[in-house]
């Protein structure tokens, strides 16, 4: 078992605890936290997908009774755990279904599977939303009564949290939004679904990489085009470098996915209409820490202000989520909490 | 006070009773429902709008006792009323802030003018939710547990209802999907409130008749011309009647609605995942009962096909609204009885 870092203390903190998983397809963090979504302690363990959902599930079931004994608690401290997990899945049932980054897991029983080898209670949810529940309870959306979270990468998550109440959908497809089509043309950019004119298709980590390996074969006057020929990787990350250093097409390509996250948040803001929007994973170009991801952000803005019904331009609040990597298990932790509290009666 | 129609009669329905206003820019329609959504009674009577709100407001408080009176109730019968009105509004203050069709009635306080004036507490809710949770109660949506109801008019509605929730928003804005963006294009078409590739600018009455004037300078071989030419008037009932006979261009027209629809019912899919999407409106090409609406839904269905998740397309039901104009009233009562079972505490 690799880091754990403990945030508060076992007499700082709110009984009763709640444990979250997150499942990635590389690590499997797992954290405690307490009642007011204050983390006590977290570790993260390889995923090792290849050698199967059952050895995973033990895996898993192990690292909450390490964060749980790291936290100085035991597991009768804690009321239930949430497992945040990658689709597909059939959140009801607590299964996997086809999930595209775990190969081999088709149709696992994980919530049960996983309840059994820490032998706690599980809530079953999809990763993106419980990042969203996390970033509502105790990150950027704390003063939120509704809210959008998408995280950028390598694909586009989403989820959509109104009151405690997460979007799941009938089929566990809510809030793929990802797959919003924002450009119906024969000519749209094909998704990494298959499909075309998908916002993933044009404000994913991937779809700027594709964006950018076109545009050079065009213009080599960009920067960009030097640090390749000097053996640098095409990411996101470098683009940010060079648009920094005040390379043109690494902007043009920045401000493009901004255009982009324009059109996907308004078709949300028309739709949800949320307290706010929240931006966050591996692709935000630095968020507040930076000017470019100021700039990236003040972009959207006004791609947003374009396209949208004044007053929800003017009162929706737009902003990076501020929990980064601990979102998942937090907000894992915390649907478990209102599965509780709805099991135990309690008010929130 | 116009025509009133009695469904069934006092023996046969089951209390609370209900009373549901529909507001419109035209009449006015109040009726009475049961416990289990079934109309005793309603009529209508013109809005007159050009004679003030508080004006209006009188004439909706005798339009509810008097359809009370018709279902051979007393007041003190009635739980709620509920007031369904167009937008734009903000729900929880019960006030309209600029409705569009209804000039001059700026900022008036409507929801408890009209409770004034009928003596009974009053539950205000937009026009479109109102319709769609009427179809969810006991229309064409009543086995789902979430669904979408477009309306397809001059212009085009939407509500959304998940469980016994409607989507309003946080700004009373939800579900606005007439404006969500289809086509980001430079040259995207405008849509009537201003913006462009908005659903609405493809797919509402408006639209398809600016879309046949533009298509009848080119192609005067389609009948439309010739109907045109002997005085008939450009509408969706029209180019209905030509495309029934045959004529080309009108079945294209239609059938671009119908992608425009299936683009717009996608991000749906892809954003709520609800058990099912129901179509209403005077533009549905004579829904289930024709050839041609038959067509038009099979069409729409092609369209969602291509482009959604393949589990989506295949389980999610799209259908016609089967309600008719009676959809708003028995929805606005629908909602006054979830606010009157949750103010005394009764499960649903």
């Amino acid at each position: 078992m690799s880091e754990s870092r403990s945030f508060i203390s076992r007499d700082e903190a709110q009984s009763p605890f709640f444990v979250g998983l997150d499942l990635g397809g590389t690590n499997i963090k797992a954290g405690v936290v307490d009642d007011r979504g204050r983390p006590l302690s977290w570790l993260s363990v390889p995923t090792d997908a290849d050698k199967g959902p059952e050895d995973a599930a033990a895996r898993m079931g192990q690292a909450v009774l390490q964060a749980i004994a790291d936290a100085g608690l035991q597991p009768s401290d804690v009321a239930r755990v949430g497992l945040g997990s990658p689709g597909t899945m059939d959140i009801p049932a607590g299964k996997l279904l086809k999930p595209v980054n775990l190969k081999g897991w088709d149709d696992f029983p994980i919530r049960d599977r996983v309840a059994h080898h820490c032998g706690l209670p599980v809530t079953f949810a999809n990763d993106a939303a419980a990042a969203a529940y996390g970033e509502f309870w105790v990150g950027s959306g704390r003063d939120f009564h509704s809210m959008v979270l998408f995280t950028l990468g390598t694909g586009i998550g989403c989820g959509i949290i109104i009151g405690d109440f997460s979007i799941d959908g009938e089929n566990s497809h809510g809030a793929e939004c990802g797959h919003l089509i924002i450009n119906d043309a024969e000519d749209a950019r094909v998704c990494g679904c298959g499909r075309r004119g998908h916002l993933e298709a044009y404000a994913s980590a991937t779809a700027v990489i594709k964006r950018a390996e076109k545009a050079l074969t065009n213009r080599h006057s960009s920067s960009l085009a030097a640090r390749i020929a000097e053996g640098a990787e095409l990411t996101p990350k470098l683009l940010a470098v060079e648009a920094e250093a005040g390379d043109e097409l690494s902007l043009e390509i920045i401000f493009e996915v901004a255009q982009a996250m324009g059109v996907g948040i308004v078709n949300l803001l028309h739709t949800i209409d949320p307290s706010g929007v929240l931006l966050g994973g591996a692709m935000t170009f630095g968020g507040n820490q930076t000017e470019l991801g100021r700039r990236f952000l003040g972009r959207i803005k006004e791609e947003v202000n374009r396209r949208a019904f004044a007053v929800l331009a003017e009162r929706t609040t737009i902003d990076f989520a501020s929990l980064g990597g601990d979102a998942g298990y937090i907000g894992a932790a915390g649907i478990a909490r209102v599965e509780h509290m709805k099991t135990n009666g309690q008010a929130n």
